[in-house]
């Protein structure tokens, strides 16, 4: 079992340090096969040019940086991304490899979605956020549903490229040192057992004509559940 | 009336710096002082370290590049954001700009929505997106709502900074060389009435108890409204 981790944060003494950790031991005590991609560690260059988003025809004019990513990537069952959530979404040195490690070519095309070029991966999502439970979230949450903020990654990064996306793990900073000890320990349950994570359920594509969902038998609120 | 334009694309002969220059030109023609970020040209470092998430007390402690850009927000009535929106957001530059330049202390702190220190100025976000017609956008769109894809940066970061937020332009690139002409004169057309432009209504937070919304007189569906 191979597990890439992508790790962002600016502070390596961060709890988000501390929830990569937890991860890498789980899964190195299990016999999994760890990569880790820490962003700030490698002054990772977040900023795609025109070039960065389709992968060129010359292997030769591709990025060392992004190369050795996209290996990491094609080499990975599982991806785990860990971070703290900044504005309801990832930090830019994220975002930015998303921009440039998943051009065209690579991650997707000419598949999407359930036809993506990622299919048989699975990715997770695991970051903190402010308060403490989460509770500015729901059908009438300040913040909207948390599977709205997340779907721009879930579904539209993801799921466009064809993994599997797995629940994401979520821990809001504002609870007591007692509970982050309790949320190591459950990440490192989570990576003993990450095969048998539930994924959420997403429509494929063919269940949709002219973008719209027409199938009766998946309401939108399960495509929105996390 | 001064005017702030955020402009991010990897190259200047782009549809987007057409937008963007289109938007320069008709503002200077009804007299608006304008101000532009062009954060390529302007090779804006994204990538937030922990000490650019809060504005520390001594001025000068602030970084140069942050503080040319928080001066020229301060200055500004409206803010214009123009990018290709990638993965349904805005390129990694500028959630980085979102990342460094509104920190606590500046944006936000100790309001927030309503009471978030920018209120009184508006912003708006235009950008271009694939395909034809925004025909795989709606309530069972493979994409979702549009307006939920925005919220992350409509609701959770321009009003939550206390700015009003004007109906997004948005270009769909698959359209015709005439239709694109058509879009950069709307796009003239808006920036000379850009004080009449309608803003999205989103509740106030007075509106909420425990991060809920309580009044039934604002429905969820004028939340996320477009």
């Amino acid at each position: 079992m191979n597990v890439l981790i992508v790790y962002a944060h600016p502070s390596p003494t961060s709890y988000n340090a501390a929830l990569k950790d937890a991860a890498i031991k789980a899964l190195l005590n299990r016999g999994a096969s760890v990569k880790v991609s820490d962003l700030y560690a490698m002054n990772f260059n977040p900023v795609a040019m025109m070039e960065d988003t389709i992968v060129p025809t010359n292997p030769e004019d591709v990025p060392e940086d992004l190369r050795l990513e996209r290996e990491k990537v094609k080499w990975a069952d599982f991806i785990i991304f860990q971070f703290p959530m900044w504005w309801t979404s990832v930090p830019a040195i994220m975002k930015g490899w998303f921009d440039r490690v998943f051009a065209a070519n690579f991650a997707y095309g000419p598949g999407v979605y359930n036809h993506g070029n990622f299919k048989g991966k699975k990715a997770m999502l695991s970051f903190t956020t402010g308060g403490k439970h989460l509770d500015s979230y729901g059908p009438k949450g300040l913040k909207g549903e948390m599977s709205e903020r997340l779907f721009s990654i879930h579904h539209e990064v993801l799921y466009f490229s064809g993994m599997e996306v797995i629940e994401p793990f979520i821990v809001p900073t504002g609870v007591s040192v007692e509970e982050r000890r309790d949320y190591l320990e459950q990440m490192q349950q989570r990576m003993a057992e990450l095969e048998q994570q539930p994924t959420i359920k997403f429509p494929v594509l063919e269940d949709y004509v002219g973008g719209q969902l027409q199938t009766n038998s998946l309401e939108k609120v399960n495509v929105l559940s996390i």
